[in-house]
């Protein structure tokens, strides 16, 4: 399923906002997560580097927590330029920053498979954007999310930085 | 602060459950987390390496929740041993695993900056504890999280492994 060719909606961040670890296509040393429109849902798909163990066999959580989050922002970016009739990849998209996360570790995720996150907003608000995801592995869903998207303050944009 | 001396209780977690990517002294590319003991609190610093960015200046939510993640695991320990009589560097800890993980950001978190991530046991049971912490930057709380934190179950220990 990884080979899903829709556009990503990160590749569409502002140059100046895509350094994210998780999801920042200028981030070479990051996930460089991909997240695109699947129907009313959203997906993304990544397979964890050796190192992101937790005890040997399985995924830390902390790196399920920031696919979740990634994914979510993203989700939130996806929501509003549908809602503003655009589509990912027609020119630059919002970019939201986290209010709040909250994950479920329903049960250990196994290393070594490509693990889906699957988005979908709950409620969007004019600044914020309630998302609620799944990771699976192997067709399984191992973690659960809960997130507050709130879109990015000025405050927080540098350009040229 | 991070010369703080007493020592850490993820240098006892067992050999075969101590390669988290957060905080296992075996994981070479982890991030090596190291939380003590500090009266009724745990504290454990961190400085992010500038590929935790999330947009310049500060610091990816990912990261965030990975640091009070594994912090509260560690906090989880630590108050097991003390209800046991015992005290860290005294032999081996417990090992737990994560429930639930809520965080909510509060505000940017700058990068560049030593953070430092602070546990409290709010409720103690006998498989589960639940914990609170803080990350702060500067002295200024940037981050809070509730997280469950569960024994590990003999099923995700794998001897030798």
């Amino acid at each position: 399923m990884s080979t899903f060719t829709a556009p990503a909606v990160q590749d569409d961040y502002p140059d100046d906002v895509a350094h994210c670890y998780g999801c920042g296509r200028l981030n070479a040393d990051g996930i460089q997560l991909k997240s695109r429109e699947d129907g009313e849902e959203t997906v993304a798909y990544y397979t964890p580097r050796a190192e992101h163990t937790s005890v040997p066999g399985f995924v830390y959580g902390g790196l399920i927590a920031s696919l979740i989050d990634c994914h979510s922002m993203a989700t939130a970016a996806i929501a509003v330029l549908k809602r503003d009739g655009r589509r990912v990849g027609d020119g630059l998209a919002p970019r939201f920053v986290t209010g709040a996360l909250n994950v479920q570790y329903l049960k250990p995720t196994p290393i070594g498979v490509e693990l889906e996150v699957r988005g979908r907003v709950k409620e969007m608000g004019e600044r914020k954007c309630i998302v609620e995801a799944t990771l699976s592995a192997d067709g399984v869903i191992t973690a659960r999310g809960d997130v507050v998207a709130v879109r990015m303050p000025d405050s927080m944009a540098r350009p040229g930085s």
